[in-house]
């Protein structure tokens, strides 16, 4: 976890204490089905919530203590409530294993993280939408290998990246589900020295599913499930982030990140305004994507586990979420506040002679009688004119002037096909795949 | 690909007489449509739909002779196509990119290579169950950190198996349909020269759903997410792989891969049976699963696109459709014929001189009123003792030998503790979750 | 192996003619060492040369066939030498086991392969320096973030590229190093069943270095450096594939890859020049990156070996090198014959009204006595006028009308420090540090 | 970073105070050398290196508030040294830019962090060479594919690790003299405002290089290739603790990690001990690895340099360095102290029979006149009753009763066949290649 690309909410989930809160309330709730049970005293359920009700300080530093004497961290913690919790306290834990705790935190811990991200990714969905409308129909080129095309709107642009969004919502909505797990099985899953009904009871109180089958650990197919899609949320967040360097770039500038009146580009060159926000989305984007593949090496635990992943899950636990929920909130803030800049889109535009539009003079001249070949060949040798001429002549002028062209569309038909409202015509139908009725 | 990893049907997936077909159907579909609509002649459709009824040779040397010419591959296919159907197919492509063309048929393709993968899964869930039913109650040991734990079922690891597939095949089923979408919307996304209804005509023939909005290419993040599947997929194959060479390795030999009679194992040491199909199986999955890192950074295309995506499409497109078909067929094969050793599973579960049920005498002294510190002191002076004469003690009669113990534990409370059949009790609530009522 | 990204002499390394032949050499090389020390006869090692004095065929499908009874590739080939050979064949082989076939064979196959990588590498930066010293004094806009920034030449650019790929092959010639190494040691290494001699004297005539311990296979760690290596050179690959791209932009456009009469960029769009062969080198550099995790994977086989690593060898072994040596000669032909347009560069120079020389202004107040912030005020504040008139107005006019500025620099002073030539005064140094005197 | 994987002196590496630290000896050197250029006066470089002399506290939180209003990390820290050095301090930075002292202090830093890696990589290969002389003759089964193949000895087990190591630390010397570079080239890498001689001298008083031709930044290929490196490190990590795992597992149990009398190995089975600091390792291996592709990635910088690979560089620096410190001292710790079992070695050797030496009969049949195929043949139906009798059996004594074995070998020969030091004839060889003379 770099603090610089970490917000309180997300990194407190990671927190010592929020682990040790959630620890607690898996014993707890634990105990309480024992007790149900008749396995353990009610009274050892009660004296646990009734401490807990107490809302008593975590104290990770005496944990800490005590784990450097036992080399063993949920020993250590049970050693510790039942300092504060006193006698009672020794029914805990009755039969569990300490990766019933330790995987069912997680898997709770994850599922708040996802929960995060979600809100993230609604923020940054409303963010685009609001730009989508508001830039509907401001005519942008567009551009296939960064080489002008045909038009399309600045809003299509973002219609674009709110329906890649979406998806990605969809997809973390499943990853959610793939992690909110629990599993109080035991040593090795068998539960044969703990009820499955504990399983079940902790599960409903924490929000969880149960997980069908675990052997002592919950498995991993499901974390590698969960982090490879933050990968790919993450190569969405690049990809708008490429987009926004892209048009910030000098000869383009058709887009600016919010450039605060106080804030210094460089030290050496005052008029610089760099796009530094997206190309650290660029970077991040890349840190996210790169858990995948651990968590995916996290799978083949040996037999019935090995602890082979929870170093792994140490670092990509905390970072990808943290950097995740960094990287959403630091693009929504770039969308929300991005400049734009119409004039110049039209002006780059315009810039080309009106090639933009040979594609429509192709398909007039083949409408027209003319064959695929032949219209090909006439369009692309007025087209080259006008690409060696860098802007200066007008693709339309050359057409009227070419007989050739001439004997099948009239001045007036070859005005229309150069008309930018052509291809906007089907924006609404986009926008209401996209955004709804 | 490599062909030895190889099987037919997903092969000729990829093979370009499917592609062709593929793209010729887009385009006849598409004419069919724009029939329709009035735009071209209805003759066009029927003409191209004739010739198609006369199960024509597609002539892959010609088309890549003109190819070679050209130098664009659509172009190339649709002259030849041309040059077959003769003059009505000018009308042809009328409005489309060849995007639309090339991105519609890699949908089909994938939903046609998801289609092979779910019906592998299918084959290997259906042999997992049998097995495991099979072995339901055949105890062994179970182990973590590769060290004996408790006594678990054969029957209960080839569950886990079970329910670790069916969620791959759960997440196959959304990656397919992340993938399976038409997108016929011409150069740059706006359907400026194309009618929409053209795109929905073809997608509802094709079984694909329409692509809300497109920017001449299907956006990335929807292959993204399928290759990262597909890695997931892979990654538990390596587990239930590692898991039967574990089992085979000379000093444990639970288990075998099937060794046919006139099979050799090594040039030079005739008695050896090596795990060669699942070792080979551990190799494969870190091939398919080192597709998901370049299928992620094809996300991030420039503006409207780009081509750098193509290549790498190239490659893992068949590479890991085809090595993850091959592997899930292998891996059925393994646990379908799997060489399951009982006897070798009872005699590993008693070398440890019941050490295996140390747990459950400490949860009985516990509840038998000592404190977990002193229940866990009285076990591990004793278990030691077994532990260091590597098995040639009996923990059991250790215990009954131990005062501090037998003040608190009978000899028949002792001897229930180490019943095999109490680790068992709960196999069939397992089983039920996980294989249904 | 995709063909289109495959190259003859690349390809053939990866045939069963070269490695069977190879087989041969080893296997032949060592019969004649095991003459040499008595443990076989002369005539053996004699008998199989004079067979392979008739250059004999290679009868791949002779040999698959035996292999499909086999079931082991050597076996085979070594039954297909016998019955070719005859009696003597039976002294072959004599306490070698198939890893020492296979792996030395890869070391010569890798090496073969590197040494293309290597020739290809030289032709590159033959191509980068022809064409750096063809622009070694080219003025053109250095841009951060996309940004313009200060001058450089497009010389300096080619030259960074020449050190760069410089830099990736002296790493080749180290990675090298690294896999050219022969083992031919028995089952487990020991050469409990062969002389060290034999392995010294087969690895003398091949060419390789004597791997000094080995465990039935060469340790993988020294493939995972090889497979690295070619990542890193395929990142350097991508980084000036990125730049072409970049300088080929509409509306950029001071480069552009080299488009022949004939060609046709896009079935819609005539006008069209697309950066396709970087972008196309853009993927492949996804590809031969995509190798290097699994060669790490690899490194960890079980005890002495497993044969995991070879399926994820059949894969990257062909695929990273045929890939790369693919490239690097797609790459060579574009900088060869990239066209360059430095009319265009200067164009691009002159449209920011000389805010590329704001950091030498700032420098100038500065040494005119005015304080760091004072001086960043004073360009920033005019700096920041030019920027908004999109290029209109001159950053040199305006400060020869400010009088805080022209309080310390006279409009001499200042028209000097809009000289472009200032930027260029080190790149002799510059030169002579990456080209050599 | 994670605390628990972290050791001091690599975290210090990393601190604000050491960054801070080196900024301002690259800024006194450069302004040092600025001032013996006389383009500043030599009071400047006085008055920095006298306040330097009072060896002044870092104030990092002074420091981050400036930063928190200029935005900008190195204008803050300038700030923050003019506030205490006063009005000379206004010559230090002249004609520099921010990334001369960003990008040579990384370098600074990762040189730091390479010399303890390499102080690491000795303290291992020690510990390993140490139980390689002490183990040199314990013999042990040597294994493939997880079967036993022949003889080894425990020794040559660490011999091999010992190679390894010793080739992972010369390519981290390599590594290391990738990214010690300084570059001091100013805004775009021309030396426009900063003579070349002041990067060399930085370059000599800090140890570094000098960067042949750098663009405002040092080229990211060298980081690509340093992290690269770290990664194949961490993969021969993952070897050898793969190893230690599978020696540990209760059916082998040949050698243990070193367990402390008070430590528990689990909450609930208190006899394990588990490999829990190898499999450890074995997970923080993947998270070294996962250093590598971000690397690569960030090499394609655009054009002279943007800002993407900052972010991922303050994520792999220090958790890259930092991790794989604390697993090579981990992994030292675990050689040095691992307990190795002579005894259980011999009887893991003794327990498959003899079938161990088939290798050599099989060599001893074929040198006595018969066929490759009846030798094989002959060793293959007397294994297989060994194998299928699960130790029970010997194959020397089945061999005696063989008469077509007698025939042709006798009783005395047979002996001979079995003798164990056959197979360690060669380790001095071994020992001589990979420890020297």
């Amino acid at each position: 976890m770099v603090p610089r690309y970490a917000r309180p909410d997300m990194t407190a989930i990671w927190s010592p204490e929020n682990r040790f809160r959630i620890w607690f309330e898996i014993e707890a709730h634990a105990t309480e089905a024992l007790a149900e049970l008749g396995t353990v005293p009610q009274s050892a359920a009660k004296a646990l919530w009734d401490w807990w009700a107490t809302k008593p300080v975590i104290d990770v530093d005496a944990i800490d203590a005590i784990e450097a004497v036992t080399k063993h961290d949920v020993i250590a913690f049970l050693t510790w409530v039942a300092e504060n919790v006193g006698e009672e306290a020794r029914f805990m834990h009755q039969g569990m294993t300490s990766s019933d705790v330790l995987d069912t935190c997680l898997a709770v811990q994850l599922a708040q993280a996802a929960d995060i991200l979600l809100a993230d990714l609604d923020a940054l969905l409303e963010a685009i939408k609001r730009r989508a409308y508001e830039h509907k129909l401001t005519p942008t080129i567009g551009r296939s290998h960064g080489i002008h095309a045909e038009p399309v709107t600045f809003g299509l642009k973002m219609a674009e990246a709110y329906a890649e969004f979406a998806r990605c919502k969809a997809r973390l909505v499943a990853a959610r589900a793939e992690i909110a797990t629990c599993a109080i099985s035991g040593a090795v899953g068998t539960f044969a020295n703990i009820d499955p009904r504990v399983e079940a009871h902790v599960a409903a109180k924490l929000g969880l599913a149960i997980e069908p089958v675990s052997t002592q650990v919950i498995p991993r197919d499901r974390h590698a499930m969960f982090f490879a899609t933050l990968g790919v949320i993450a190569s969405s967040i690049e990809r708008l982030s490429v987009e926004v360097r892209h048009l910030q770039r000098t000869e383009v500038l058709e887009a600016e990140e919010y450039f605060s009146p106080g804030q210094k580009g460089s030290s050496a060159m005052p008029h610089k305004r760099n796009p530094v926000l997206t190309e650290n989305l660029t970077g991040l984007a890349r840190m996210v994507r790169s858990a995948a593949i651990p968590a995916m090496e996290n799978v083949a635990l040996w037999h019935e586990r090995d602890i082979s992943h929870s170093s792994v899950e140490r670092f990509i636990g905390p970072d990808a979420t943290i950097t995740l929920d960094f990287a959403l909130a630091r693009l929504t803030g770039v969308v929300d506040k991005l400049l734009v800049y119409p004039e110049r889109m039209q002006k780059n535009l315009d810039r080309m002679g009106g090639l933009v539009h040979s594609q429509r003079v192709l398909l007039a001249l083949t409408q027209a009688g003319a064959s695929r070949e032949d219209s090909y060949a006439l369009v692309q040798r007025n087209a080259m004119k006008v690409w060696e001429s860098d802007g200066e002549l007008s693709l339309l002028e050359l057409l009227k002037g070419d007989t050739d062209v001439t004997a099948r569309l009239s001045a007036e038909q070859l005005n229309a096909l150069f008309d930018l409202d052509y291809h906007m015509k089907h924006v609404d139908t986009i926008f209401a795949r996209v955004f709804g009725g």
